[in-house]
C-alpha cells in the first residue's frame, strides 16, 4: 500500500484524489489531509476517510477540528503543516495547495526525499531550477498532476529523452480562441471566464483565456523534461481531448488521448509505474468524432511570449511572471483593469527586474515581494 | 553495426529499407539482399550497396547476375535463399517476400534464433501460431513492419501488457467507405483500386477495400502482442495519420502518429530499442488541421467478421481464410468474380474446412492445397 498524504484536501483536485482513494481501498493508505481555510468540508473528509494526521492551515479553527474529531492527530498552522510533510511518513504527497505557499511546502517534501505530485503549478513556474535541484539532491521526485505534462510524461516512458525532437503541448486555446484580436479590449471578466471543455477555478480560467497557463506549462515542461525552450511547441486543439504528444527523431509522434478530466493524470501521478483499472466505459471515437489543429496567433495572446521569454532569462524572471500575472488577474477579476492590460502589466514588470541566478528560497521571495511593490508602481503609472 | 539481409528487396518495402540503410550508412551493415524475379533491379542494387551475399529465387538467371556482379557471392533458388538467412550471421532479417514462399523463410530465421521484422503479413495470418511458437522457442524476436502494428508496439513500449484494456486499430475504410452498401454489387476492379491515403499493390489495394486487411491486422495483433479478440476494436479513421493506439485500464489512450508512409515502421523495426534521425521537417498539424473517426460498418465488410470469427477458432481456420481471399482477389482483378463475392467464397471455404490445431509448417502447407482444390469447387457452384 502506498502511503499518501494530501496538501489541499478540500480543494477540486484534493477532492477528486480522495474519489480515487475511496474506490481503490486497497491500494493507498491516506497518512495525512491538509486544508488551508474550509474547516467544514475538512472536517466531513477526515471522518470519512479516518487518516492519521489532519491540518489546518488556519489556527483558529483548531479546537473546533479537534473537537470534532477522535480518530486523527490534529494539527494547524503552516509550521505545523511543514512539519506533518515529514512526520507522517508518506511515500507521495499530493501538494494541491494553491499561490504562494505551496511553494515552500514542494521543497520541505522533495528536500526530505518524498515523491511529489504537483498539482501546484506556481511552484514549479517560480522556482523550477530550486525545485529541480532538490529533487536531483535527495533523489525524490517530482510528478506532474497537469494534465498536459501527465501526457508528455506517458508518451516519454520508455523511450530516450535523446530521441526528443519537439515537445507539443496542446491547448485548447480558451474562450477566446476565434474571437477578433481588436476586440479584446472590450472583453468582460463574465466573456473571459466562460472556458469551452475544462471546470476550473477562476483564477486559472482567466490564464486560459490569456493562454498564460500554457505559457506556464511551456516553463513547466523546461524543468519537468529538461529540454530546450526551442523544443517546446504549442498547437491549438480546441476539443482537448489529445493532451498533449511528442515528436521523435525518426518523425513518429506519440499522443495521450483520454476525456478532458482531471481524474486520470491525479492518478497516474499516485499509481505509477503502475496503471490502476478505472471502472469507465471505453473512451468514444464516435461522440468524439472530430479532432482539430490550429496554429496558435501569437500576437492575439502575448502572454505565451512573456512566459518563454522569461523561461529562457531564467533566474528570479518566471517568478515575477507568475507574480505579476496573479495580482494582475486578480484585479482584472475586480474590474480594475483591462484584458488586454494584463499582459502588458506583466511586461513591464519582467523589464524592470534584475534577476537572480540560481535563486534560494529567500532570493524566490524576495522577488515575490520585489514584484507585488513594483506591480503597485506600474498601476500608477496604467 | 546492425547485420541486416533483406528478403524481397525489389519490391516497394525493401527498396524503402535499402533508402534508409543507404542515410545511415554507418549504422547498419547489409549482409545480403534477395528477390524473386526482378534480376535487373536486383543487380542495380547489388552494384551501389555491395552485399556480401545476393540471391534471385529464379535459377534461369544465375549466369546473368554473376556476370554482373563481382563483389558479392551469388546464390540462386529458394533453397539457397533459406540457407542465406542463417549462413550470412545477420542480427536481423526483413522478410518482405509476398505471398506462400514468404512463410518458410519466416520460419527458418525464426528458429535460428534471429530477429525477424515482419511485412510479410501471410506468415503470421498463416502461421502465427507456428511462429509465436518458433519465436518463443528459440529467443528470436518478431518486429512488425505494418504501420498499425508499429504504431501498437510504440505504444506499449515502457507499458505493462496486463494494463492494457483494448487496442484499437484504425483503418481508413478505403475507397468505399461512404458508399452506399446496396451498390457494392456493381463496383469494379477500377473503382475498388483507388485508395484515398495509401500507394500500394493491387493484391493489398483490394483488400483495403474489402476491408479483410483490417481483418488480417485483428489476427495480426492477436497474435503479436498475446491479447484476446475481445480486446481488439476497429475505428475508422480516414486520414491514415494515427495509425493505431491503445486503451490502458486508467482510461489512458496513446496513439501514435505520423504521415501515412512506410519508413517510419520499416526503420523502426530496424533500430529499435533505439530511434534514428530522419532528416524531415516537423509533422505539419496545420496541413493535418483535422482527424476523424467513425463507427466501422461490419455489413457492409462482412471480411471483418470473417477475419475475427477465423481467428477466434484458430487452427488452420485462417491459413484458409488468407489463401481463399488471395485467389478471390485474383479472380476479382481478372474480372473474373464480382466485389461482393470475395467474402461469400471465402465465407463457403471456411465453412467447409476441418481444421488443425497446433498446426506445424506440413498442416499449414496442406491446408493451403485443400483451400486451393476447395476454392475451385466454390467458383464451380457461384
Amino acid at each position: 500500500m502506498k502511503k499518501i498524504g494530501i496538501l489541499g484536501s478540500t480543494g477540486s483536485i484534493g477532492s477528486q484524489c480522495l474519489e480515487i482513494i475511496k474506490e481503490h481501498p486497497q491500494e493507498f493508505n491516506l497518512v495525512f489531509i491538509a486544508a488551508n481555510t474550509n474547516s467544514d468540508k475538512l472536517i466531513e473528509q477526515a471522518k470519512y476517510f479516518k487518516p492519521k494526521y489532519v491540518c489546518l492551515a488556519n489556527k483558529n479553527e483548531y479546537f473546533k477540528i479537534k473537537s470534532s474529531l477522535s480518530n486523527s492527530i490534529i494539527l494547524s498552522g503552516m509550521e505545523d503543516m511543514h512539519n506533518l510533510c515529514v512526520d507522517s511518513k508518506p511515500d507521495i504527497i499530493l501538494n494541491a495547495i494553491s499561490g504562494y505557499k505551496g511553494l515552500s511546502l514542494s521543497a520541505k517534501i522533495l528536500e526530505n526525499g518524498i515523491d511529489l505530485a504537483l498539482s501546484n503549478k506556481e511552484s514549479i513556474v517560480q522556482a523550477g531550477d530550486l525545485l529541480v535541484n532538490l529533487s536531483k539532491k535527495y533523489g525524490s521526485n517530482i510528478f506532474p498532476v497537469d494534465s498536459e505534462h501527465s501526457a508528455l510524461w506517458q508518451c516519454i516512458i520508455g523511450e530516450k529523452k535523446n530521441n526528443i525532437k519537439r515537445i507539443i503541448l496542446t491547448g485548447s486555446g480558451g474562450p477566446f480562441r476565434t474571437f477578433p484580436i481588436e476586440k479584446l479590449q472590450y472583453v468582460t471578466k463574465e466573456d473571459a471566464l466562460k472556458h469551452p471543455n475544462w471546470k476550473m477555478g477562476k483564477k486559472i480560467t482567466i490564464d486560459s483565456a490569456t493562454m498564460m497557463n500554457k505559457g506556464f506549462e511551456v516553463i513547466e515542461a523546461f524543468w519537468l523534461f529538461n529540454i530546450s525552450y526551442d523544443k517546446i511547441d504549442i498547437v491549438i486543439h480546441q476539443e482537448s481531448i489529445i493532451h498533449s504528444m511528442i515528436e521523435y527523431i525518426d518523425g513518429s509522434i506519440k499522443a495521450q488521448l483520454s476525456e478532458p478530466n482531471m481524474r486520470m493524470p491525479i492518478q497516474f501521478a499516485l499509481t505509477y509505474p503502475e496503471r490502476l483499472k478505472t471502472e469507465s466505459d471505453n473512451f468514444d471515437f464516435i461522440k468524439n468524432h472530430t479532432l482539430h489543429f490550429e496554429k496558435v496567433d501569437y500576437n492575439k495572446f502575448p502572454c505565451i511570449q512573456l512566459a518563454y521569454e522569461a523561461g529562457r532569462k531564467k533566474g528570479t524572471y518566471s517568478t515575477v511572471l507568475n507574480v505579476a500575472n496573479d495580482l494582475s488577474v486578480e484585479l482584472f477579476l475586480k474590474d480594475k483593469i483591462k484584458f488586454i492590460d494584463i499582459p502588458l502589466i506583466i511586461e513591464n514588470c519582467l523589464s524592470k527586474h534584475d534577476s537572480i541566478n540560481n535563486p534560494n528560497l529567500d532570493d524566490i521571495y524576495n522577488t515575490i515581494y520585489w514584484t507585488e511593490q513594483n506591480f503597485k508602481k506600474e498601476l500608477v503609472n496604467l
